[in-house]
């Protein structure tokens, strides 16, 4: 009790565990700073659903201001606005690519979709080079389709002090890309970008749109990176101490089949406890978490928060998320798009 | 094609990608391979249905004279088998624990359900010290609970080199717990281990019982560590080369959502392509595979076959698994427990 007073997880009794929980409170202000962030600095936002795959969490996204959303795949657009066959007649889609060729495969869809070009700003995934935005531009109207703009993934924020150097990416190669658009002669060009560690460092004029996702629950990564405090963490898992076999050593219920394996290098381990921060998941296994913690620890049946290392993984582990406002289950919240990773 | 031809991979034309394919003449080999084994060794084969959470996998390896099924929890129980409370009276279960206290929770459940203490064979995960299980078994008994044996897991198996001593630590542990057992009185005692690098390393008389659960389906694990040559794989992951942004790498639409992220760091990568021996996947994002690979490579468009690092991990991210059999989808087999992880 001690430990959840001193950072307010308040988890409900009862929970048969483990038991992914959002916390009402915390995920309404994750939301609204966000929005309030992007109405004053004059860009559009299209959150990404990838995060929370979640029918109530995208309308209140849209109802605080948004634009659109973003989706990774047609199926989380169909499950989270509707099919995509009713979709195109109903909303602006807009599909990103980043060759001739595959833009050349979007011709069936000329009239129906809009193009946006992927610019790599440096993370070395996907996406042309800056200076060739303006060449795939050219392919997908020359198959006839809309170019809207140009788009980038400034992911390299994803690593620690790295946050500052990749929005400065972002804005150079947007500005870079879009300025060859309109060299070529397309007319309104639109700048996207957005990661949660960059988001909030985006400057206005820069860009016209941002697209962060994590940022409407957050993670451990974004607590190790200093981008969200814990008390800004809105999905934990609740986990029991199922074993204490060892001094300094406690083993919980919920393994990586529920927080999800990722573990980036610079983590100091597969997730955080909320209210127990000297503690340390030093392995994971589908169905245990080893956690190293000296001196006082939670008992033998006590229930603990635990906060996954990426949130948009853990999401997609479980059927529904358990909504938790002051201590009481308040609801129950389908991940919709779950399956939907095609 | 050429690459196709070289590893004997033939994926069904015309999928829609990622699609998570089980090959069928090699599960089955699999799974006919272990059973002889362990028949040899005079080993009750006891496998674990984590790795593939589906019933049509079970039947099998019960029919091919499996003595019963290992699960992670009551829900995989429930999914496969039946509904916990019709179980009890239809067949055996047992559960693992490894305290005194938690022995004490399970009297509720004494006459319904056996025990086994689990034992800790050098993971320094959970189970207690080799001599202290005769202590949790008196527990247990003291509890009203049957107490059937002991048994471990010996998953420091999970490392270059590791098999051969974690098989010797978990027949050392086995032998001085169950040696501790018969010395309280205990009868008849159950040793039970298995992990699929150390499985096939049992000494007949050392255990009683095996419990492997990945060497049905294998993955690149297996391959890395040498347990499991490329051909043994029978779960992959179908996906598509959907950019090929720079020279010497390449982009599939199969991510961390569906390969599952799960890397240990002696891994080469985030997976293997089967039939692109030298390619190695050094990124690994939720939709997005980056694939090094010099020379030759395969094409904007091209299929190919992704081994996933963890097949547990990857099962449990798709509803179904389509079946192939001679480079056809011939059935859909529900990953029943997938959600099924408490």
């Amino acid at each position: 009790m001690m430990g959840a007073m001193m950072t307010g997880t308040l988890l409900p009794s009862g929970l048969a565990t483990p038991a992914t929980m959002v916390f009402a409170d915390r995920l309404e202000r994750n939301l609204a700073v966000m929005a309030a962030f992007a109405a004053d600095a004059g860009i559009a936002l299209r959150p990404h659903a990838k995060t929370h795959k979640c029918r109530q969490i995208a309308r209140r996204q849209m109802s605080l201001g948004a634009r659109g959303l973003t989706v990774a795949t047609v199926g989380e657009a169909g499950d989270l606005i509707g099919r995509l066959a009713d979709l195109a007649s109903q909303v602006q889609i807009t599909v990103g690519t980043d060759s001739a060729a595959a833009a050349e495969r979007l011709a069936p869809l000329a009239g129906r979709v809009r193009v946006m070009v992927e610019v790599d700003c440096g993370l070395a995934r996907s996406g042309v080079a800056p200076a060739d935005a303006a060449g795939v531009a050219q392919a997908a109207q020359q198959a006839g389709l809309e170019v809207s703009g140009v788009f980038t993934f400034p992911g390299h924020s994803y690593r620690p002090g790295g946050a500052a150097q990749a929005a400065a990416d972002e804005a150079t190669a947007l500005a870079q890309a879009a300025a060859g658009l309109a060299a070529a002669g397309f007319g309104v060009v639109e700048r996207s970008g957005g990661s949660t560690p960059s988001a909030r460092l985006a400057q206005p004029g820069a860009l016209s749109e941002l697209r962060p996702g994590v940022y409407a629950l957050n993670d451990a990564q974004q607590v190790e990176l200093g981008v969200a405090a814990m008390d800004e963490v809105a999905l934990m898992v609740a986990a029991t101490v199922v074993s204490r076999p060892a001094p300094g050593r406690i083993v919980l219920d919920a393994g990586s089949k529920v927080l999800g394996p990722d573990r980036p290098t610079w983590a100091s381990g597969h997730g955080r406890l909320a209210d127990w921060p000297a503690a340390r998941i030093t392995g994971l296994w589908e169905h245990h978490a080893v956690v190293a913690l000296d001196g006082d620890s939670p008992r033998l049946g006590e229930m603990v928060a635990v906060v996954p290392n990426h949130v948009c993984t853990a999401v997609n582990l479980v059927p529904e998320l358990l909504v938790a406002d002051r201590g009481q289950v308040v609801d129950r919240w389908p991940v919709a798009a779950r399956a939907a990773n095609r």
